[in-house]
């Protein structure tokens, strides 16, 4: 275990796996307050092999649950693509990457890419510079410590995306209409 | 390690996943000679959560190889399908089975359905029901040992297509074009 998360009530790995490069970020969190402790990505593109890069990510992925003991994980998982091969590799990496999180019990959640720049930056829109530099401002990440590729920026905003959706006190249910909303407040209608 | 794969050469696991059911199915071979050591399903469509598939797939598959120690495993692999989420999905199943593999560095081979087919009954258009019973017959499976769920079948299939691939000798590599064969041969060119 990792020295770093030692203190954290809770720690959040969000990953980011693609074919030829997997991104990390680990988030520690005490009360409301969230801190990155590491990211980072893991090259892929130097294998030649497809399962020498599904080994590697597998490897990777299990290390870092060791070293780091995440409490839950965070997956930027994209639903569509630009072709079913492309899918199915995809596919494979989230599955291998799954595995090593799913041998150790550890709960997986889903983010769509559009839903985690909409919770980091509240705008969906946004480029992955403008997410990065969003969670240098929130998180205080010093210049220096920032990386030089955005798959780990994309991972690490996948777990802040988390931690916001699971900390996010539940809206008591509202009325969907305003028929609904007059039957549920048959007081508020005044009749003359 | 169970008894049944003590005495062969070489063992080879075939697999089908699938996101409802999974086949297996284990081939024993000495010398040129293949026997069924078991074929098997095992049923994910009783589990709602997608992890919970996908969990129990590496988890099954993780137990058939400690159990039956393969030295190759052969993965039947569709490359196409209807829709990119159900490759997702696919690849995902085939991302958890294969990284049950991986852990122990049991090399994997995939094969197209089609392969399959066309390797254990000499046409690729041949029906499920078609590869099962040539398999009966190839492998002299008796009758009550013949598995209700063509998963099964599938999946052992796909082992015995591998078999035949890696045990297939190489032939030499003869001229491509009538143009390289005269190139190649100037000898058998007669000159009047």
């Amino acid at each position: 275990m990792d020295e770093r998360v030692r203190n954290y009530e809770k720690v959040i790995m969000g990953i980011d796996p693609g074919t030829n490069v997997l991104g990390y970020g680990v988030l520690g969190v005490n009360g409301k307050q969230p801190e990155m402790v590491v990211m980072g990505v893991v090259e892929l593109s130097k294998f030649e092999s497809h399962y020498k890069r599904l080994h590697r990510i597998f490897e990777r992925v299990t290390g870092l649950v060791e070293q780091f003991l995440p409490d839950e994980l965070a997956i930027e998982a994209p639903f569509y693509g630009k072709n079913v091969q492309s899918m199915l590799k995809l596919g494979r990496a989230q599955g291998v990457a799954m595995a090593a999180a799913l041998c150790r019990d550890i709960p997986i959640f889903e983010y769509a890419p559009l839903s985690i720049k909409q919770a980091v930056t509240g705008r969906g829109s946004a480029s992955k510079e403008q997410v990065a530099n969003m969670l240098r401002h929130i998180l205080k990440i010093r210049e220096e410590d920032m990386p030089s590729l955005l798959d780990a920026t994309d991972a690490l905003a996948a777990a802040l995306a988390h931690h916001y959706a699971s900390s996010r006190p539940q809206m008591p249910k509202g009325p969907t209409s305003w028929e609904q909303f007059l039957r549920q407040n048959p007081d508020r209608i005044i009749r003359k």
